[in-house]
Protein backbone atom coordinates (compact mmCIF):
# COMPACT_ATOMS: atom_id res chain seq x y z
CA UNK A 1 0.00 0.00 0.00
CA UNK A 2 1.50 3.39 -1.04
CA UNK A 3 -0.76 5.25 1.63
CA UNK A 4 -1.87 3.81 4.69
CA UNK A 5 -2.29 7.29 6.69
CA UNK A 6 -6.23 7.16 8.64
CA UNK A 7 -8.84 8.66 6.72
CA UNK A 8 -9.04 12.28 7.75
CA UNK A 9 -13.07 13.99 8.19
CA UNK A 10 -13.34 16.50 5.73
CA UNK A 11 -14.22 18.87 8.28
CA UNK A 12 -11.31 18.18 11.03
CA UNK A 13 -9.69 21.72 10.16
CA UNK A 14 -13.06 23.56 11.10
CA UNK A 15 -12.66 21.62 14.15
CA UNK A 16 -9.35 22.64 14.85
CA UNK A 17 -10.31 26.79 14.81
CA UNK A 18 -10.94 27.86 18.27
CA UNK A 19 -14.56 29.69 17.80
CA UNK A 20 -14.93 32.58 20.33
CA UNK A 21 -17.88 32.61 22.61
CA UNK A 22 -20.23 34.11 19.70
CA UNK A 23 -18.92 31.16 17.18
CA UNK A 24 -17.02 33.49 15.44
CA UNK A 25 -13.06 34.11 13.96
CA UNK A 26 -11.49 37.39 13.37
CA UNK A 27 -10.58 36.90 9.69
CA UNK A 28 -7.31 39.02 8.38
CA UNK A 29 -7.33 39.83 4.70
CA UNK A 30 -4.22 40.74 2.99
CA UNK A 31 -3.20 41.43 0.01
CA UNK A 32 -0.98 38.52 -1.48
CA UNK A 33 0.57 40.30 -4.09
CA UNK A 34 2.08 43.76 -2.20
CA UNK A 35 1.46 42.36 1.36
CA UNK A 36 -0.71 45.20 2.35
CA UNK A 37 -3.39 44.50 4.99
CA UNK A 38 -6.38 45.32 3.59
CA UNK A 39 -9.49 44.24 6.35
CA UNK A 40 -10.48 42.60 9.08
CA UNK A 41 -13.76 41.00 9.50
CA UNK A 42 -15.23 37.78 10.85
CA UNK A 43 -16.17 34.17 10.22
CA UNK A 44 -18.27 31.90 11.39
CA UNK A 45 -17.73 28.14 10.24
CA UNK A 46 -19.99 27.94 7.49
CA UNK A 47 -18.28 31.28 5.93
CA UNK A 48 -14.91 29.39 6.69
CA UNK A 49 -15.68 26.72 4.99
CA UNK A 50 -17.45 28.44 1.85
CA UNK A 51 -14.10 30.53 1.35
CA UNK A 52 -12.10 27.16 1.23
CA UNK A 53 -14.39 25.36 -1.09
CA UNK A 54 -15.07 28.25 -3.24
CA UNK A 55 -11.89 29.96 -3.28
CA UNK A 56 -13.53 33.60 -2.62
CA UNK A 57 -13.88 35.30 0.92
CA UNK A 58 -17.06 35.06 2.73
CA UNK A 59 -17.42 36.55 5.93
CA UNK A 60 -20.37 36.75 8.60
CA UNK A 61 -21.85 40.07 9.20
CA UNK A 62 -22.31 40.88 12.39
CA UNK A 63 -24.00 43.73 11.81
CA UNK A 64 -26.45 42.36 9.79
CA UNK A 65 -26.31 38.70 10.71
CA UNK A 66 -25.49 36.86 7.56
CA UNK A 67 -23.47 35.32 5.42
CA UNK A 68 -21.05 38.47 3.79
CA UNK A 69 -19.95 36.99 0.32
CA UNK A 70 -17.27 40.21 -0.13
CA UNK A 71 -17.94 41.91 -3.51
CA UNK A 72 -21.26 40.82 -3.92
CA UNK A 73 -22.47 44.57 -4.20
CA UNK A 74 -19.44 46.30 -4.40
CA UNK A 75 -17.99 43.74 -7.18
CA UNK A 76 -14.73 44.01 -5.37
CA UNK A 77 -14.36 40.26 -4.16
CA UNK A 78 -11.40 38.44 -2.96
CA UNK A 79 -10.06 35.54 -4.55
CA UNK A 80 -8.01 33.14 -1.97
CA UNK A 81 -4.49 32.78 -2.61
CA UNK A 82 -3.40 31.13 1.14
CA UNK A 83 -5.72 30.40 3.95
CA UNK A 84 -3.60 30.50 7.16
CA UNK A 85 -4.10 29.77 10.69
CA UNK A 86 -2.39 31.16 13.96
CA UNK A 87 -0.48 29.77 16.89
CA UNK A 88 -3.73 29.85 19.60
CA UNK A 89 -6.16 28.27 16.53
CA UNK A 90 -7.96 31.81 17.13
CA UNK A 91 -7.34 34.09 14.05
CA UNK A 92 -7.36 33.16 10.29
CA UNK A 93 -4.86 34.79 7.79
CA UNK A 94 -6.34 35.20 4.28
CA UNK A 95 -4.18 35.75 1.34
CA UNK A 96 -5.78 37.22 -1.41
CA UNK A 97 -6.14 38.98 -4.80
CA UNK A 98 -8.30 41.60 -4.51
CA UNK A 99 -10.57 42.58 -7.19
CA UNK A 100 -10.35 46.53 -8.33
CA UNK A 101 -7.29 46.79 -5.67
CA UNK A 102 -10.52 47.97 -3.42
CA UNK A 103 -11.32 46.56 -0.25
CA UNK A 104 -12.68 49.21 1.84
CA UNK A 105 -16.65 50.61 1.44
CA UNK A 106 -14.97 53.80 1.64
CA UNK A 107 -13.49 53.02 -1.93
CA UNK A 108 -9.76 52.75 -0.50
CA UNK A 109 -7.57 49.81 -1.06
CA UNK A 110 -7.71 49.03 2.90
CA UNK A 111 -9.84 49.55 5.42
CA UNK A 112 -6.62 50.76 7.73
CA UNK A 113 -6.45 54.40 5.74
CA UNK A 114 -6.09 56.12 8.74
CA UNK A 115 -2.75 57.05 10.79
CA UNK A 116 -1.92 58.08 14.61
CA UNK A 117 0.11 61.46 13.71
CA UNK A 118 0.62 63.53 16.93
CA UNK A 119 -2.58 62.03 19.01
CA UNK A 120 -4.59 62.24 15.93
CA UNK A 121 -6.14 59.60 13.37
CA UNK A 122 -5.04 61.15 10.02
CA UNK A 123 -6.57 59.80 6.59
CA UNK A 124 -3.78 59.31 4.78
CA UNK A 125 -4.50 57.09 1.90
CA UNK A 126 -6.58 58.28 -1.30
CA UNK A 127 -9.95 57.16 -1.96
CA UNK A 128 -9.69 55.58 -5.52
CA UNK A 129 -13.29 54.91 -6.54
CA UNK A 130 -16.50 57.23 -5.50
CA UNK A 131 -18.48 55.01 -3.28
CA UNK A 132 -21.77 56.14 -4.82
CA UNK A 133 -19.90 54.73 -8.00
CA UNK A 134 -19.25 51.34 -6.45
CA UNK A 135 -22.58 50.82 -4.93
CA UNK A 136 -24.87 53.85 -6.55
CA UNK A 137 -26.12 56.66 -5.28
CA UNK A 138 -28.64 55.57 -2.87
CA UNK A 139 -26.78 52.59 -1.54
CA UNK A 140 -26.76 53.80 2.09
CA UNK A 141 -23.55 53.75 2.44
CA UNK A 142 -22.20 50.11 1.11
CA UNK A 143 -21.12 49.57 4.44
CA UNK A 144 -20.61 45.94 4.42
CA UNK A 145 -22.19 45.60 1.73
CA UNK B 1 -1.90 84.31 14.89
CA UNK B 2 -0.20 81.67 13.86
CA UNK B 3 -2.33 78.64 15.10
CA UNK B 4 -6.01 79.08 15.27
CA UNK B 5 -6.97 75.00 15.47
CA UNK B 6 -8.98 74.58 18.55
CA UNK B 7 -6.96 72.58 21.48
CA UNK B 8 -7.85 69.24 21.24
CA UNK B 9 -8.26 66.36 24.00
CA UNK B 10 -4.51 64.71 24.30
CA UNK B 11 -6.97 61.47 24.77
CA UNK B 12 -9.74 62.32 22.14
CA UNK B 13 -7.96 59.31 19.48
CA UNK B 14 -8.71 56.64 22.22
CA UNK B 15 -11.94 57.75 22.41
CA UNK B 16 -12.53 57.30 18.64
CA UNK B 17 -12.09 53.69 19.20
CA UNK B 18 -14.82 51.43 19.36
CA UNK B 19 -14.07 49.55 21.74
CA UNK B 20 -15.73 46.01 22.35
CA UNK B 21 -18.06 44.58 24.98
CA UNK B 22 -14.75 43.37 26.74
CA UNK B 23 -13.25 47.38 26.48
CA UNK B 24 -10.90 45.78 24.18
CA UNK B 25 -9.65 46.08 20.34
CA UNK B 26 -7.87 43.47 18.05
CA UNK B 27 -4.54 44.77 17.12
CA UNK B 28 -2.51 42.81 14.23
CA UNK B 29 1.11 43.79 13.97
CA UNK B 30 2.98 43.44 10.72
CA UNK B 31 6.90 43.55 10.11
CA UNK B 32 6.98 47.53 8.67
CA UNK B 33 9.88 46.20 6.09
CA UNK B 34 8.55 42.98 4.90
CA UNK B 35 4.68 43.67 4.98
CA UNK B 36 4.86 40.10 7.13
CA UNK B 37 1.88 39.45 9.55
CA UNK B 38 3.33 38.71 12.42
CA UNK B 39 0.96 38.13 14.58
CA UNK B 40 -2.96 39.46 16.28
CA UNK B 41 -3.08 40.26 19.77
CA UNK B 42 -5.60 42.33 21.68
CA UNK B 43 -5.36 45.74 23.81
CA UNK B 44 -7.45 47.71 26.53
CA UNK B 45 -7.28 51.64 25.88
CA UNK B 46 -4.28 51.87 28.98
CA UNK B 47 -2.21 49.23 26.65
CA UNK B 48 -2.97 51.09 23.25
CA UNK B 49 -2.44 54.32 25.16
CA UNK B 50 1.43 52.96 26.57
CA UNK B 51 2.19 51.23 22.82
CA UNK B 52 1.90 54.84 21.84
CA UNK B 53 3.92 56.57 23.96
CA UNK B 54 6.19 54.33 24.44
CA UNK B 55 6.74 53.34 21.15
CA UNK B 56 6.59 49.51 22.29
CA UNK B 57 3.59 47.13 21.65
CA UNK B 58 2.11 46.41 24.83
CA UNK B 59 -1.21 44.33 24.43
CA UNK B 60 -3.35 42.91 27.09
CA UNK B 61 -3.03 39.33 27.81
CA UNK B 62 -6.27 38.14 27.88
CA UNK B 63 -5.54 35.02 29.76
CA UNK B 64 -3.33 36.20 32.50
CA UNK B 65 -5.86 39.42 32.92
CA UNK B 66 -3.15 41.89 32.28
CA UNK B 67 -0.80 44.13 30.63
CA UNK B 68 1.70 42.40 28.49
CA UNK B 69 4.86 44.19 26.92
CA UNK B 70 5.73 42.11 24.20
CA UNK B 71 9.35 41.10 24.74
CA UNK B 72 9.72 41.18 28.34
CA UNK B 73 10.74 37.56 28.89
CA UNK B 74 11.43 36.76 25.19
CA UNK B 75 13.40 39.63 23.98
CA UNK B 76 11.54 39.56 21.20
CA UNK B 77 10.06 43.76 21.34
CA UNK B 78 8.06 45.14 19.04
CA UNK B 79 9.08 48.90 18.17
CA UNK B 80 6.45 51.10 16.46
CA UNK B 81 6.87 52.91 13.17
CA UNK B 82 3.17 53.30 12.80
CA UNK B 83 -0.29 52.74 14.52
CA UNK B 84 -3.17 52.69 12.07
CA UNK B 85 -7.18 52.12 12.59
CA UNK B 86 -9.59 50.99 10.31
CA UNK B 87 -13.00 52.55 8.80
CA UNK B 88 -15.15 51.09 11.38
CA UNK B 89 -12.59 52.05 14.11
CA UNK B 90 -12.78 48.86 15.88
CA UNK B 91 -9.32 46.90 15.02
CA UNK B 92 -6.02 48.65 15.36
CA UNK B 93 -2.62 47.69 12.91
CA UNK B 94 0.67 48.35 14.01
CA UNK B 95 3.66 48.69 11.85
CA UNK B 96 6.46 47.23 14.15
CA UNK B 97 10.49 46.61 13.44
CA UNK B 98 10.21 42.91 15.40
CA UNK B 99 13.12 42.26 17.50
CA UNK B 100 14.91 39.23 16.41
CA UNK B 101 12.86 38.89 13.95
CA UNK B 102 10.10 36.44 15.86
CA UNK B 103 7.45 37.21 17.07
CA UNK B 104 5.90 33.89 17.52
CA UNK B 105 6.69 32.28 21.40
CA UNK B 106 6.83 28.73 18.60
CA UNK B 107 9.89 30.57 18.02
CA UNK B 108 9.29 31.38 14.41
CA UNK B 109 8.80 34.59 12.46
CA UNK B 110 5.37 35.14 12.50
CA UNK B 111 2.15 33.54 14.82
CA UNK B 112 0.92 31.94 11.11
CA UNK B 113 2.87 29.47 10.29
CA UNK B 114 0.14 26.76 9.45
CA UNK B 115 -1.02 26.89 5.68
CA UNK B 116 -4.59 25.17 4.68
CA UNK B 117 -3.30 22.45 2.56
CA UNK B 118 -6.20 19.46 0.90
CA UNK B 119 -8.11 19.82 4.12
CA UNK B 120 -5.14 20.20 6.34
CA UNK B 121 -3.39 22.67 8.62
CA UNK B 122 0.37 22.38 7.55
CA UNK B 123 3.48 23.61 9.49
CA UNK B 124 5.29 25.68 6.73
CA UNK B 125 7.46 28.11 8.43
CA UNK B 126 10.49 26.98 10.19
CA UNK B 127 11.58 27.74 14.21
CA UNK B 128 14.65 29.99 13.87
CA UNK B 129 15.35 29.77 17.76
CA UNK B 130 14.42 26.88 19.62
CA UNK B 131 11.72 28.32 22.49
CA UNK B 132 13.46 26.55 25.40
CA UNK B 133 16.13 29.00 24.42
CA UNK B 134 13.66 31.43 24.17
CA UNK B 135 12.42 31.22 27.38
CA UNK B 136 14.53 29.33 29.51
CA UNK B 137 14.34 25.31 29.44
CA UNK B 138 11.73 25.45 32.53
CA UNK B 139 8.87 28.48 30.76
CA UNK B 140 6.64 26.03 30.37
CA UNK B 141 5.35 27.03 27.22
CA UNK B 142 6.23 31.15 27.55
CA UNK B 143 3.04 31.80 25.51
CA UNK B 144 1.88 34.90 25.69
CA UNK B 145 4.79 35.69 27.85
Amino acid sequence: MQDSSPTVEPLDWLDAVRWNNDDLVPAIAQDATTGDILMMAWMNRESLALTAAEGQAVYWSRSRGKLWRKGESSGHGQTIVEIRLDCDEDVVLLKVEQAGGIACHTGRKSCFYRRLEDGTWVSVDPVLRDPDEIYGANHGGGHHE
